[in-house]
């Protein structure tokens, strides 16, 4: 049972404190050897300090460690909170039944064996699913590694893992148990603490978006970060994700971003691994940072767990090692942070204390002869200067400096500073063991600051935003409802150039100038209204390449020129084979050269929908250069995608063009998505040029090609 | 002095042994305070076992650590055969005086405050910079941190670094001191072991050239490690960089690849620190393996200094945990490695032993069962499969399992293989702490294994291939050696689009038909010689843009046409303020529609001659979507320019077309650098749009711009 998708709100996560919130716990599958599983997540549930009523149950032992053990969860006489399932797969439906029958109200399934494993274990899973969504009890699992709740009033830890959980504000949600432990054996050298931890293993149950809503709603957890293989509905994972985005920073990590990838993901989990360019569009539509790797991921939600946001991107670089501190600049200069110099005056206040040789730009580097005092001092001139938004301090261990010292130097001056002060300490194991870092976020090398300042910066950017809203224009639906039926009754999918562009123009995207010739004697008075130069094109809905049969003259500039071109296309439509029926030729208005992009709509190989745009040219299709969002697309979405656009930057001034009027192409972006979301057979559309103008009036589509779902 | 640059050939490097190899060393500054640089530098020598002669020089002391103190390097009574200078600024060239009298034969100069801090210092760094170039003595420094050599028999620590050097293959030459201690002090959790390493400091006389001729002739060391921020004769760099890297392996990170990173670069060593497009180039035509950052150039580094190269780009991955693996499997694959699924057959002999769960693809994942046993079986196993190159081991730790023992597994298995294996053993830092590892390379989080599996598989690659050549083809250089001249003679520097097609004809390139028409009688016979379609384009050296005046009319299908559109051109020329000087206009013949190639020359911001293609369009404009190579340019380079070029796959089929008729675009790249070559006065060429087709002889320029140093 989903909790999320089964209602519009997100209220009903509290069903979930049955899971994170038990009063008692029943470990159905201890086992007396202390390598058994169930064994584990007993001992780890006494050793961690657990403040509710445990108890262990196996019918084949009385005593496990000290406690007394139960034969079945009904001989316990009271019904536990919550159970965790560590039985063989042959018996966890019967357990589960009586778990249910007992008065359970939540499940942990540890157990492998299920959809994962094979056409067996898919159908117990099914009834498994079925069971507990009939009763109304949330189900984690089953396949997964168990979950965590370090709130010091509960001090629940339901894990298998060697390694305890370290108390702190990360919220860890896993598709992959196994990165979870991993993660969570963390512990050395990384001051990561975390608030719960959820494996979600096959999500028969609770899924990530249950847990996504609940670590959200969770008031000890400042940030949560997510190893995500694959998604369900993306309208909801929309809704949901975004909601959590607003409250609290979500840093994802995407498994199964390449082929091999996929096909791994979908061989451990079961589930069918999802990975497209419309999937990482939706995460950033959703308002999620996307961490590259395990290590960015940590270092990420490290950052948001420690430190203040930043107002700015403006990052001061205080250092006693000079390629190092050129390093660090480097990486925060590609991420998108900015370095300004110091002015005059700071300058002077810090060559007061700092060695001779000392250089003062940014970064400053004090060189080898750096002290802790000096550290302090510099880093509280840095985090005091109204230019500064975060500062990294790096530091190279000289002999005869104490980098603990000057840790601490740094954290000092951290703590009265409402700005993210990285520290990277490379090299610095055994100081950083000991952790007792809580004012600055920890790194080892310098560059490993950069991804987290930035993401730190963007996340703040974007809750500043207004939030972006879909607009609803008001556009002729019916008239493209009656086209669309009438295409259906009489079997045909794909619209023709005349049809596309008459849909389009129908839903207020400008089109260029044009009429339909049926007959040459339709000419003269065609390209009277359309005015040379004109274009000639065929219209029929068989020609899928127009350009290729001949079908389209541009830069016809007489009238004389005209009829020839004419002629000369109706012959060439003759010779070809098979021919198609041909409706008659557009006479298009020549449009003027400017800025071409490609605006469009797909449904994409995972059926998402999605709006896409990118600049004309051979180049930008064979980088596959496009931008995209899915469906519901606001007005922020399609200004951000046309920012994005790889070589946007066109759309400024550029080659003696003015600025493109944004405003207007934004706007087509959005009627198209009206256009779209209106008509879910629509499958494909494509305005292609779309040329975009400095001038609002000269923004038009130039071609247009619709199909519909077969 | 730098003994590279002054020599065709690197020979002189045995000079260098007087550095690296000493019988005796004097360390001239050294204190009784323990914490004084030239202290630590002491005590560093003779912690590490020197097997040399120590002498400590300092006037004011009799006696250090118990060993006697000379007043003087004069007072010693022989010469020691190096010095260590670490004495205030003031006196290191009065010091340095007399080393040399006593007959010194290398110096290591420590201190800093030269040309890094002020004028005064530029002017000492130069007095000593010639003082050592006049009496023949290597140089180091001044403002380093030393140098060590790990040979064994010899035991030469001379850097004040306080963590000792590890053993090892990789030799370090840094152009940052700081990383180099940075470096040097990862010792933890890292199996890093070090040859040779030197502090570059200034490099007043010692160069990162000459440092690296002598790290490749050195027989301990089996891979470089190069800090680089900023480099001296491209063509010098060139020939040595290659020559090492035909040898062994040099990874190299660039510090100084953003704007704040190139100003702090300069400040801290007092180079103008360097970096542009083709400075990378010239990196990578050298054979160097660049790495992103600090953490990849180590592991690279270990990669080389452990591994047997791989044969191919094919990875296995085995694994106990989901996640990681796909993780992994993810980043392989974006660093263009191929994940080759498992045979049936090598599939079930996998299944015999491992646990039923087991996912038995590529990743092979054991699962949390897996155990040493089976990781070792299944290591062998995959290591003898055909279609093995490497092998990526990747642990998680579940309960119960020894990461030790997983980890001798995998060494055990790779003893025997002659192929790389890299382990992931995350949160293992106890385990790599004992460093015990040699057969595999270590990493932390199992995406990092990635960019060194790729770098070494390109080394491989690279060592494979044959020599690049620089060809020489029969060109009537004469011909342009005259346009040339006289150019300069009448005071012109920009060549107009007749006289730079000839320049570049002369060069053997093809170019599109054409005729120079003075008169309007001559059209009729230009075009006769031409064919219709043709395009006009006005011919002056003083119109920079032909395009924006109207001085180009395309697609002129008739002799009317011809006629109109030359004299319309001509009215707007006339029209034209000031009006430049025009000699005709060229009649070309219209170049089928193909794939737009800009192929041109230019000397860079540094200097730095450099080839460049890229495709036409606004895209790669705005994407500075351009390759490039510092000349002199060989067969193979140009081969892989067109290789690497973004949007590279439009060269191939592409949208109906045939494949681009390569050798062909490519002996026109290699004819363009010859005339860059042989006319060092040409400062930049264009030939834009080269049209790039199947047919080798429809690969032509269309147009043609040639500018000399003004």
């Amino acid at each position: 049972m989903s909790l999320v998708a089964s209602s519009s709100s997100v209220t009903n996560v509290t069903l979930l404190d049955h899971l994170f919130r038990p009063r008692s716990v029943a470990v159905v599958g201890a086992s007396t050897s202390r390598e058994g599983v169930g064994r584990q997540i007993l001992d780890n549930l006494l050793d961690f300090g657990y403040s509710g009523r445990v108890f262990a149950v196996n019918p084949k032992v009385h005593e496990i460690g000290g406690l007394p053990c139960y034969p079945a969860v009904s001989a316990i006489g009271e019904a536990p909170e919550l159970a965790v399932v560590v039985v063989p797969r042959a018996v966890v439906l019967p357990v589960v039944e009586e778990c249910i029958a007992c008065g359970v109200q939540g499940l942990v399934v540890i157990t492998a064996g299920f959809r994962e494993l094979d056409r067996e274990g898919a159908a117990l899973e099914e009834q498994l699913r079925g069971r507990a969504a009939e009763a109304g009890v949330p189900l984690l699992g089953p396949n997964c590694m168990g979950l965590f709740n370090t709130d010091p009033s509960l001090r629940l830890n339901l894990t298998f893992s060697p390694v305890p959980p370290r108390p702190g504000h990360i919220a860890f949600l896993s598709q992959s148990g196994a990165l979870g432990a991993l993660v969570l054996s963390l512990t050395h050298g990384r001051p990561l603490g975390y608030s719960l931890f959820a494996s979600l293993g096959n999500e028969a149950g609770v899924t990530h978006l249950d847990a996504l809503a609940y670590a959200g709603a969770d008031e000890r957890t400042w940030v949560i970060a997510l190893y995500l293989e694959t998604f369900l509905r993306p309208e909801d994972f929309l809704r949901v994700a975004r909601g959590v985005a607003e409250v609290k920073p979500v840093v994802c990590l995407k498994g199964g971003r390449s082929e091999t990838g996929v096909r791994a993901a979908s061989s451990h989990t079961g589930a069918l691994a999802t990975f497209s360019r419309a999937f990482e569009a939706l995460l950033r539509q959703a308002g999620m940072i996307l961490a590259e790797n395990t290590e960015e991921l940590l270092n990420i939600a490290q950052g948001f767990a420690q430190g203040p946001l930043p107002r700015g991107r403006r990052v001061r670089v205080l250092t006693n090692a000079g390629g190092p501190g050129v390093l660090a600049a480097d990486l925060l200069e590609r991420h998108g942070l900015q370095l300004p110099q110091l002015a005059a005056e700071r300058q002077a206040q810090l060559r007061s204390f700092v060695a001779p040789r000392a250089s003062l730009g940014n970064p400053v580097d004090l060189t080898v002869e750096g002290t802790p005092a000096m550290y302090n001092s510099a880093a509280r001139l840095l985090l005091a200067d109204g230019a500064t938004d975060a500062l990294l301090a790096v530091f190279v261990q000289p002999p005869h400096v104490s980098g603990a010292d000057v840790l601490l130097a740094v954290e000092q001056a951290a703590g009265t500073a409402e700005r993210p002060v990285v520290a990277a300490f490379p090299a610095q194991e055994d100081l950083l063991r000991k952790s007792c870092v809580d004012k600055c976020v920890l790194v080892d090398f310098p560059e490993a600051a950069a991804p987290v300042l930035s993401a730190m910066a963007r996340y703040a950017e974007w809750r500043s935003l207004p939030r972006g809203r879909v607009p609803r224009f008001a556009v002729r639906q019916e008239q493209v409802a009656r086209l669309i039926e009438h295409l259906r009754r009489v079997g045909r999918h794909v619209l023709d150039v005349e049809e596309s562009l008459a849909v389009v123009r129908a839903y207020g995207i400008p089109v260029a100038r044009h009429v339909l010739v049926r007959e040459e004697r339709e000419l003269d008075a065609g390209a009277r209204r359309v005015g040379f130069p004109v274009a000639l094109k065929v219209v029929s809905a068989d020609v899928l390449h127009k350009t290729e049969v001949g079908g389209v003259v541009l830069g016809i500039r007489s009238q004389a020129e005209l009829e020839a071109a004419y002629r000369a296309l109706m012959r060439r439509l003759a010779a070809v084979r098979p021919a198609g029926r041909v409706r008659g030729v557009l006479l298009q208005q020549m449009v003027p050269r400017d800025r071409e992009l490609i605006l469009g709509f797909r449904r994409d190989e995972q059926g998402l929908p999605v709006v896409l745009a990118r600049l004309g040219g051979i180049l930008a299709e064979a980088l596959e250069a496009v931008v995209l969002r899915v469906l519901p697309v606001t007005d922020y979405d399609v200004r951000a995608m046309l920012a994005e656009m790889p070589g946007g930057r066109v759309l400024g001034a550029f080659r003696g063009w003015e600025p493109v009027a944004l405003p207007t192409v934004e706007e087509s972006l959005l009627r198209l998505a009206q256009l779209a979301s209106d008509f879910p057979m629509i499958s494909e559309v494509d305005l292609n040029p779309f040329m975009a103008s400095s001038h609002p009036a000269a923004c038009q589509a130039v071609d247009a090609r619709i199909v519909l779902a077969a």
